[in-house]
């Protein structure tokens, strides 16, 4: 154990932040954390927006729907980025298939998430707060439009970070014998049976962080997030796939 | 900056391992930090497999193409998983669209990833080389059968981990200007002028790493990279995604 795994093992998402912005020189370092992060091939498939403008930041907080959107010291926006090689090719006359196949795009996807992560770690180290915004990615497609985002490129994740105004418990974690196996995945005979301990200590997590939000164990948070209409708007990032210039989706 | 941040900025991908095996303690340490990392709604989208079998891992190897597959001291399998919410879902007689919008699944590999880098931080602060292992997913079918992945899941990137017998020199990284942005993304009239200075670099990097190797700026690399049938097999990545259980690729 070290200070480096000590912050992981402590890691919380953070949704209350102190008025207290970021030196610039600490959110140069972050970002050069980021850029830093593996990439596939070292393709680094990916760009990084950071939100400066209030009435941006605004506008992306009206669709994440998440109030603290505009509360964070500092606000990004992961983009999945194949654009820079499709143009690179397109000045060099040459061929690019690059938006055929789906192992392309996974691997672009892939590069944008570790880079988020690799500046989640660095930023917790600091003691900055982080927090992602996936929801921001329901409305990929307005996210696109206000971040003006180019063929070959789909917002993946937005970041959060700030001073941190709260300290919540540590949000339990599935058990890792439902998690993390050995050499195969194993047939489960009753998911609620193996999590029935978490699903306890999930009720009584919510219960003590705030006695005003729905008590619910993991299975039937489960049930709830993958049940019905509850993202409308997300069938449509199919068709923003297409409209970006992806077309691996259409291959047979 | 701090022995955290300190530790990321050096990160090279490591290639070749001492005969050292890594202590039990020390994995379920990195497997508990994977865990711990943020995930989308809680609903930690992903499983680990820790691949121990001697001739699973030749066949791994044989599949990625890559040498030293086999050479690690530990290799895992991240799996972007939905199965087990699926199966939750079955088990309460519930509804389950999980499968059939795309943002439930690009959460889910965000999850995914999150964890794998999660894990790599903690395991370079520790003095373990980590190499990612993405070519084993251009055979995500064969690893796929290899591992029993029922539906619901998908193979997103193979990790090894050892002692580093090793020490490459730091890979030069996209220029600033190119990859991090205020706002909007930027139009760039000519990425071969931004790029020229890193193209050169890359040069002189591979020169030096192994006299052996192609010698090719980033911007031949890419479109080496992204040009004709280079990733033949990857095309079948959207029919295993199909059979797999996924829906939302059909979806309009």
């Amino acid at each position: 154990m070290n200070e480096t795994i000590r912050k992981q093992l402590e890691h919380r998402t953070i949704r209350a932040f102190t008025s207290q912005a970021i030196d610039d020189k600490i959110l140069t370092l972050l970002e050069q954390v980021a850029q830093r992060a593996p990439s596939s091939t070292g393709m680094q498939s990916w760009s990084l927006i950071r939100i400066e403008d209030i009435q941006l930041r605004e506008k992306l907080r009206d669709l994440a729907g998440q109030m603290y959107v505009s509360q964070v010291s500092a606000l990004y926006v992961f983009v999945l980025d194949m654009h820079r090689h499709a143009s690179i090719a397109a000045e060099k006359g040459a061929e690019f298939t690059g938006y055929e196949d789906y192992y392309s795009y996974h691997q672009a996807m892939l590069d944008t998430a570790l880079a988020a992560q690799n500046m989640v770690v660095a930023a917790e180290s600091l003691g900055l707060g982080t927090v992602y915004f996936g929801s921001m990615t329901i409305h990929a497609q307005e996210v696109a439009t206000l971040l003006q985002l180019p063929d070959g490129t789909m917002p993946v994740v937005g970041l959060g970070l700030g001073w941190p105004a709260q300290e919540p418990q540590l949000k339990p974690r599935l058990p890792k014998e439902a998690q993390v196996f050995v050499d195969r995945y194993p047939k489960f005979g009753n998911y609620h049976q193996v999590l029935a301990d978490y699903d306890a200590e999930m009720r009584e997590y919510y219960d003590m962080r705030d006695l005003n939000r729905r008590v619910d164990s993991f299975t039937d948070q489960t049930v709830h997030r993958y049940s019905g209409s509850t993202l409308p708007a997300s069938r449509n990032n199919l068709a923003l796939l297409e409209r970006q210039g992806f077309t691996w989706q259409r291959n047979e």
